[in-house]
């Protein structure tokens, strides 16, 4: 009986969360796309009047300008995502503009919100030259839950940019005032940009994106089933990017969903997912040559690689400003799983480590329990190569885990083959002291599957702003 | 940039975790199976002499000892898991005995690690009247690791009971003392019993578990494959249960399979599955009338499907104390998902919500959020009903959810038919702040899939426990 009342209380100062603020740097107007004019203003959502929360971005390109997107697979889709949606399918792939609220999320709010969302649309439609044809708009929201919009107030600062009062423009504070029109529990407005060549030609694209909460997404394409329905919820990841490239309606899907798939769909702060979550990106053909042809994965096979990887890493680098700014994290930690079968199998694991309380804790403690990776790597079953046949099963005497600083000098390798090394316990300290660090995992089978993930760590901080949010 | 730093550090209380010793309680010693002799002893796998670590549980019946087992599906399974599976499928279910050691898992400890558990079951074998034929033993280990076990204390200690120091006995303080020598981080012994009637024969079962972190078991029957390897990992789900009917070998694995699957594999403390976890059950004859067959599922379907419940009953009983003793946890809440197109639909949904990290810091803080319980929900994707048909989806407008408290008061519904409730909060809270609440999620789906889930919530104290478990 002696170890009853063991766990018993204290007191214990929670660790000060480091600032994230330098994260959010100014970046050369000359990196932003051409043809895209933006605003970010307080349209009256949130109370506090020095708070953006209704965004705007307009492509104003001459050519035919592609919109693709990935949306939450929950099945609980909030109305924007139900909307925006259904506007991609109408249009096959066209949007010319996007518009974003913060501070509320106008999820689970029933046939309301999807008059509001349709509002915003056709509103925002309305600041386009030529006029739209069809809805043109994207839809996006974000915020502490359980209300409707105040539609009044948004429908008024879309119709402000048509005034002479309107802050519509393409310098670096009009992107930033956009970015930090998404903020909700945010620390720091998440923007990005970079210049890229294809055949040749100079393309630019850049971005931005908010989550801090809820993050644990998984997105897939346009032409998910319809439903709503209502409640209070909060927090989620939402991004854009735009490009002045020039990309077939088909092809940046398909660029897309790769893409989402190795950096959106690959982060997680506390595994939960969001029903939100959304991503856009436009490509409005601005800087393309005058007459040449759409980017497309059949016509231009060259030009698409090259687009889908500039893009895979751009979305990379947006996705983990997220995991950076997570919800009471103190640090950044790169999960990398190879030597799996499939992809699916190496990003099933890692998801796994990402997401395991036991890791995160540890993690959080600068603990180089790699036992933790160990139970949390071996708990994922492998995926058989056919529905019918036996699934692989992992060698422990092959699984390799490294532990890898961030600061260029030697990773640390804690198992070998299945083999315990013995562990220089400073050494590990000093690396898991690092903001940011890697946990690789070999496991050593034949096949190609790897996989990165990015998590944060597990706080008294998370416990703290999730264990009474709505107080 | 107002929202800057909002995020930082504070002195936060931890809640005192209320005391669980009340859960252990005296039981009667008719309520205990015959034809048992147990123990529980300090043999030295830890420091403290006050502390039990090693425990024998020996059935000294004269019929036949059926014996089945659920182990860890993990990858990583440690020694005691490996050999207790290959001995249940040498000797066809049958096995007299049961040694435990905590203190040490023996897991990832390689070819000594088996080498120490082989041992274990010859040096228990040998007390067993009659000597068996074949290995009779099953073992199992639980504790912090990354070290093999003090084989020659546990040698000692288990040839021991061979002497006139022996200690084993049939009274409620050798059950406890048997109970005792499992624990690692709990903190109290968890031992139950109970009588049951089938065909107008009174049996009794009893059985004991442990566990408090790395709780979120998945297991299955005997037959996996082999592997092991070397490492340090920790805590563990570890369980028997005894019982004096007589049961076929192969009808005692299916009804246990059944019973572990609504029991301890529905059971999170933290959601990571550990590489040891282990339940055995044992059915001695002893109190089966002279001449009697065994009961088997083909030939006495009665005797059985009663047998069935009561085992699934029992085991329920047994994995609620785990989640009650679960590491920081201040509440024991019941997750039910009924409504579902299928039990394993239902299944998934329950388990989701049960580990998810923002519902259980919501339970924690005794906040009524359900847009997070929905947003858990929504997330899992339902099986489709055939590998090539289409899987089904939840329909929200079809969803409600109720806060049900344990007090006998009446059920508080949040969301009916996809609609909100205006929610009498003090109400709410008056539910959240009880010890013991449920929450019962209705997907209104065609289909009679339900399962339930137990789970606990999310505290400061788990961070803390976890944060440096090995400094």
């Amino acid at each position: 009986m002696s170890r009853m009342f063991k766990r018993l209380s204290s007191t214990v100062t929670i660790k000060a969360t480091p600032s994230k603020a330098h994260h959010h740097v100014p970046l050369p107007s000359s990196s932003f796309p051409t043809g895209y004019v933006l605003t970010g203003i307080h349209a009256g959502v949130k109370k506090n009047h020095s708070v953006l929360d209704l965004g705007l971005i307009i492509s104003t390109s001459q050519q035919p300008t592609s919109a693709a997107a990935c949306f939450t697979r929950n099945a609980f889709k909030a109305a924007p995502v139900l909307v925006s949606d259904q506007i991609l399918q109408q249009t096959g792939g066209r949007a010319r503009a996007i518009v974003v609220n913060s501070g509320c999320a106008n999820a689970v709010t029933g046939r309301q919100g999807l008059d509001d969302a349709w509002t915003m649309v056709k509103e925002t439609d309305a600041l386009l030259r030529p006029l739209p044809a069809k809805n043109e708009t994207l839809v996006m929201s974000t915020g502490v839950i359980g209300q409707t919009l105040p539609i009044t107030k948004i429908v008024a600062g879309i119709r402000s940019q048509a005034t002479p009062e309107g802050t519509l423009g393409s310098t670096f504070e009009a992107w930033e005032r956009a970015a930090k029109a998404f903020m909700t529990t945010d620390t720091f407005p998440k923007l990005r940009s970079r210049v890229f060549t294809i055949g040749g030609v100079e393309y630019r694209m850049a971005g931005m994106d908010k989550g801090a909460g809820m993050i644990h997404p998984n997105m897939g394409p346009a032409g998910t089933t319809f439903g709503a329905s209502k409640g209070q919820l909060h927090a989620t990841l939402l991004g854009c990017i735009l490009t002045d490239a020039a990309v077939s309606p088909r092809s940046l899907q398909s660029a897309l969903t790769y893409a989402v798939d190795r950096s959106f769909n690959s982060i997680s702060v506390d595994g939960d997912m969001s029903t939100n979550d959304t991503i856009v990106v436009l490509a409005n053909g601005a800087a393309a040559p005058s007459g040449a042809k759409e980017i497309d994965e059949e016509t231009d096979r060259d030009g698409y690689e090259v687009f889908k990887k500039e893009l895979t890493e751009f979305a990379a680098d947006l996705a983990k400003l997220v995991v950076r700014d997570g919800e009471g994290a103190t640090k950044f930690v790169t999960v990398n799983v190879k030597g799996a079968p499939t992809y699916k199998d190496a990003h099933s694991i890692a998801s796994r480590i990402s997401t395991s309380a036991l890791v995160k804790t540890a993690l959080y403690g600068e603990d180089a329990n790699w036992g933790r990776i160990l139970a949390a790597t071996g708990s994922v079953p492998l995926r058989p190569a056919t529905p019918t046949s036996t699934p692989p099963t992992i060698d422990p005497t092959k699984v390799s885990v490294t532990f890898v600083p961030s600061d260029g000098t030697a990773p640390l390798p804690v198992l070998v083959n299945g083999e315990p090394e013995i562990v220089d316990e400073v050494r590990a300290k000093e690396i898991l002291s690092l903001e940011d660090f890697g946990v690789d995992v070999d496991l050593g089978m034949s096949g190609d599957g790897e996989a990165t993930y990015w998590t944060c760590d597990f706080s008294y901080e998370y416990v703290r702003i999730n264990g009474d949010y709505r107080s």
